[in-house]
């Protein structure tokens, strides 16, 4: 499969998932916006904000090339500065603190020399629901065991490593999978293999997050609870602006700006140290989000 | 003046300040913790939440020592890792849309092998209101011209750059001075000029705010200043967790997360592609969001 067929599929993934949220939600409805890249191609962004129970989605394909900056081909150890990157990114924040975050990216990168894949996909709830999270992790498993049963255990220690706020000493959520730069040489396997790994990983994010939205959006929560997750937001927005090196390479090669930023929550709070009380759900979650648990 | 007397004077700083905000501010009070750095020395952190007219503001006095990682050894061209560095910290979040958010630092920094003064001050309204842009510009000239009569352009241009939101294209605000690494052979003043000048900018930041303050407060508000207040916050956390050189540090020198992130606002918002209304007031403060306009 050339650039444009892996571009073409994610077109539709942005498309199916598109629909199968708005489907979930009730009442939210995507709009789009097209967009083009100073240098070549483009994205469509689509972003639903106040539905039922997403308070603010976004789900964004992009296509773009250019010239990469000498910075960017030294922190990527490349030597030919042609690219071309395309890849669908995800990221939704539900109204309710019991429905957890999600963000799933799925991407291709060539330049001349050589391409990879690259993605994941990671859950942060507001308060960690064990079943929830085995529910999660079973099924990124079953997804990387079609492709190799040793894929589980090194993408989700790879996500454990990425989705990590340093500053703060906490993993992002409970994870999930984190992989980059997988090609036939690294991976010792066909282009054709890996590519279909990319597709079920893209493909398993309805399933996934429409059952977690579904189960979660009814239960009863308090002011408690929202001040808890304004709190866990104002983490996330630590991640991405510090951590995140999807938003550090929008920024850099002169991405749209509003694209890449439509991982912000939609509101998020700060509270010099706040001190969960003993015993409470939320210090429970605290407790939880290290690396290394295995959740299955 | 060697390292334990400039340590003292911003001791001594940090106490005048908080008396005078609190003051101003009729009711909050700073709260203050003491805390250890894990190589040598520490810092005392004093915040002030919900009073009557700040909702959080931080004033941090630290004094640290240490090694320095191969990283920030390259990123400041230095050789001797052994460091010492001290200084005052201050960001204002105000409860009224109407009272500007302010910053200021200085600070001073040491190896074996030279030492150097670095600090600023700058402004960031909400709202801009052109007097009070004009008359806190002023007062940062004054104090420049005191030191050198070419200062304030320098150290204005200088805070112009660094207080930049590359990728929105919007200063952060109405800008200020910013100036790092003086010494003797960069300014060719001796150290005690220079000493002397970041006393004068330190002592200059109660007069400014409190100012500001009491003028401002009291003017009625809205829901909808409320909400750009709370969207302009967001700007600010972008500014900090992307592009602040303290933060970084900070957090690269294992510094005390809460006391480094007292700088972000209680809360922020943040909408998909938000536009001004054309002619509003938010409208107006955007187009002077640029570099290089003269407020004198």
């Amino acid at each position: 499969m050339n650039k444009q067929e892996i571009s073409n599929w994610f077109k539709e993934l942005q498309d199916n998932i598109c629909k199968a949220v708005e489907e979930a939600d009730g009442s939210g409805k995507f709009v789009e916006e097209l967009w083009e890249h100073h240098a070549e191609g483009g994205g469509r962004t689509r972003i639903l904000q106040n539905g039922s129970i997403l308070e603010k989605a976004g789900v964004n394909f992009s296509g773009v090339g250019g010239n990469l900056s000498d910075g960017i081909l030294k922190a990527l150890n490349l030597s030919n500065s042609n690219f071309f990157a395309t890849g669908v990114s995800i990221v939704m924040h539900p109204k309710s603190p019991l429905v957890p975050i999600i963000h799933m990216n799925v991407r291709y990168f060539e330049t001349p020399e050589e391409y990879w894949f690259g993605g994941g996909i990671d859950l942060t709830p507001h308060y960690i629901n064990e079943s929830d999270a085995k529910f999660f992790h079973q099924h990124l498993k079953n997804t990387c065991d079609n492709y190799d049963l040793k894929a589980y255990e090194r993408f989700k220690s790879w996500a454990d490593e990425y989705f990590y706020n340093k500053h703060r000493e906490e993993t992002r959520g409970i994870g999930g999978i984190f992989f980059d730069r997988l090609n036939e040489q690294r991976e010792n396997k066909s282009k054709t293999e890996i590519w279909k790994f990319v597709q079920e990983v893209g493909k398993s994010f309805s399933n996934i997050y429409t059952h977690l939205m579904l189960k979660n959006s009814e239960l009863p929560y308090n002011e408690q609870h929202k001040h808890w997750q304004s709190i866990r937001r104002g983490r996330y927005v630590e991640f991405n602006l510090v951590y995140d090196k999807g938003t550090k390479f929008g920024f850099d090669t002169g991405g749209r700006t509003e694209s890449i930023l439509m991982s912000m929550p939609p509101q998020a709070e700060w509270v010099y140290q706040f001190k969960a009380e003993a015993g409470s759900e939320e210090e429970k979650t605290l407790k939880l989000l290290k690396k290394g648990i295995s959740w299955l």
